[in-house]
C-alpha cells in the first residue's frame, strides 16, 4: 500500500492520476496549504522540503514527480505507462517530465511562490508579470517539438500524459492565450474523457 | 557512439563525467556561450530549447541532464552508475537529480538568467541578491536529509555524484559560505581525485 500526501491544485494531482490509471493500491492525505500545512512538524516529518508530492512506500518516502511517476511505472508494470524496455524512449519520457518540473513549473511558481528568489515586493510583482509570457512560450515550444500527438508521447498513453495535463491546468490562471495551444487544449479533453481522471478530479474538487 | 554538446562551466559537465566515468564511446561538441552560439540555427536544430546539454544518439537526440544521466547508466549497465533492478532505489536516485534540476539548479540560475523571469532591471538585481541565501538552503537542506555519504547514495558511487559535484562547483560564484557544508566541501575532494573528472575539467577548462 502506497500513501500520496497530496494538495489539490498542486502538482500533486499528476502523480495521483497515474496511481489511478495504474490500478495501484494507495491511499491519500490531503495536506492543507490555506493553513500551512505543509510547513508543520508532522508533515516535515514526511517530507523536510515542505511540499507536495510525497508518496509513502513500504521501503520509504520519495518525493519529486518524475521520480515518483517512474516509480509507479516500474511497480505496476502491467499498465504499461511508460517504455520500460527500451531506454532510449524512457529518456525521451524522463527528459519531457523533466522540462515540465524544471523549466514549464518553475516558470509558472512565479506567478505565486516569487518569494523564493526574490525578497522586494516588487520584484516579486514584476515576476508575476512576466508568467504569461514565459509559461506561454514554454506551451509553444511544447507544441512545436515535443508534443507528438494525440499523446505527449505519441499514440500511446504514457507517465507525460497525467503530468502534462496537470501542468496545463494552470495556463488558464498563468493567463495564457489558450488559442495559440490547440494540441494542449485537445489533450486537456482526452484526459478529461479518461475515467481515471474523472475520479481523481472530483476527489480533489469536491 | 554519442556526440555530447555542452560549454565549460555548464550543467553539461555532469553529463560529460558521466560518460567518462562508464568508460562510453562518445565525443564532445564545445558550445561557445560567449557568442550566443546556443542560439544560432545550426544548434537550435541539435537543441531546440537553445541550451545545453544535447546528447546526440544513434536513435536521436536527448536533452535535460536527469534524462541523459539515467540514459548512460542504462546502455552502459556494466558500469553499475545506478541501481537499474530496484525501483525504489532508482527512484531515490531520481528524486535526488530532480531536486537538482528543479530546484537547486534552478535557484542558482537566478544570479545570472534572471532576464527569464523578469524584464524589469532592478527585479533582475532583487533576485541576484537572494541566491546566496536560496541556494544555500537548498545544500543546507541536502546536507541534512539527503546525502548519505560519502558518495550522494551512500557507500556506491552513482549517477548522483557527478550532478552533485556540477552544482556544488557553482557554491563559490554564488557567494554561499562553503564552511557551513563540510559534506558537501568532502564530496567535491573525492571527485577531484578521481581520474574521470580530472580528465574531464582539464578538457573543458584547458
Amino acid at each position: 500500500m502506497n500513501t500520496l500526501y497530496y494538495s489539490p491544485g498542486s502538482c500533486a494531482l499528476a502523480s495521483h492520476l497515474a496511481l489511478e490509471e495504474a490500478g495501484a493500491d494507495y491511499e491519500t492525505v490531503r495536506i492543507d496549504f490555506g493553513a500551512e500545512e505543509q510547513r508543520k512538524p508532522d508533515y516535515l516529518a514526511v517530507n523536510p522540503k515542505g511540499r507536495v508530492p510525497a508518496l509513502v512506500t513500504d521501503r520509504g518516502i520519495l518525493t519529486e514527480t518524475p521520480a515518483i511517476l517512474l516509480y509507479i511505472a516500474q511497480t505496476n508494470p502491467d499498465a504499461e505507462l511508460a517504455p520500460l524496455d527500451d531506454p532510449f524512449d524512457l529518456a525521451r519520457l524522463q527528459s519531457f517530465n523533466n522540462y515540465i518540473c524544471a523549466t514549464v513549473h518553475v516558470a509558472h511558481a512565479h506567478r505565486g511562490r516569487g518569494h523564493r528568489w526574490a525578497d522586494d515586493p516588487a520584484a516579486i510583482e514584476a515576476m508575476q508579470r512576466k508568467v504569461p509570457e514565459s509559461v506561454g512560450a514554454c506551451f509553444a515550444l511544447i507544441e512545436s517539438d515535443m508534443f507528438e500527438g494525440p499523446w505527449v508521447m505519441g499514440e500511446t498513453y504514457t507517465m507525460c500524459d497525467p503530468y502534462f495535463y496537470t501542468v496545463s491546468r494552470w495556463l488558464e490562471g498563468d493567463k495564457v492565450d489558450m488559442a495559440k495551444l490547440p494540441m494542449t487544449a485537445a489533450h486537456m479533453k482526452a484526459m478529461e474523457a479518461r475515467p481515471s481522471v474523472k475520479k481523481v478530479l472530483e476527489n480533489h474538487f469536491s
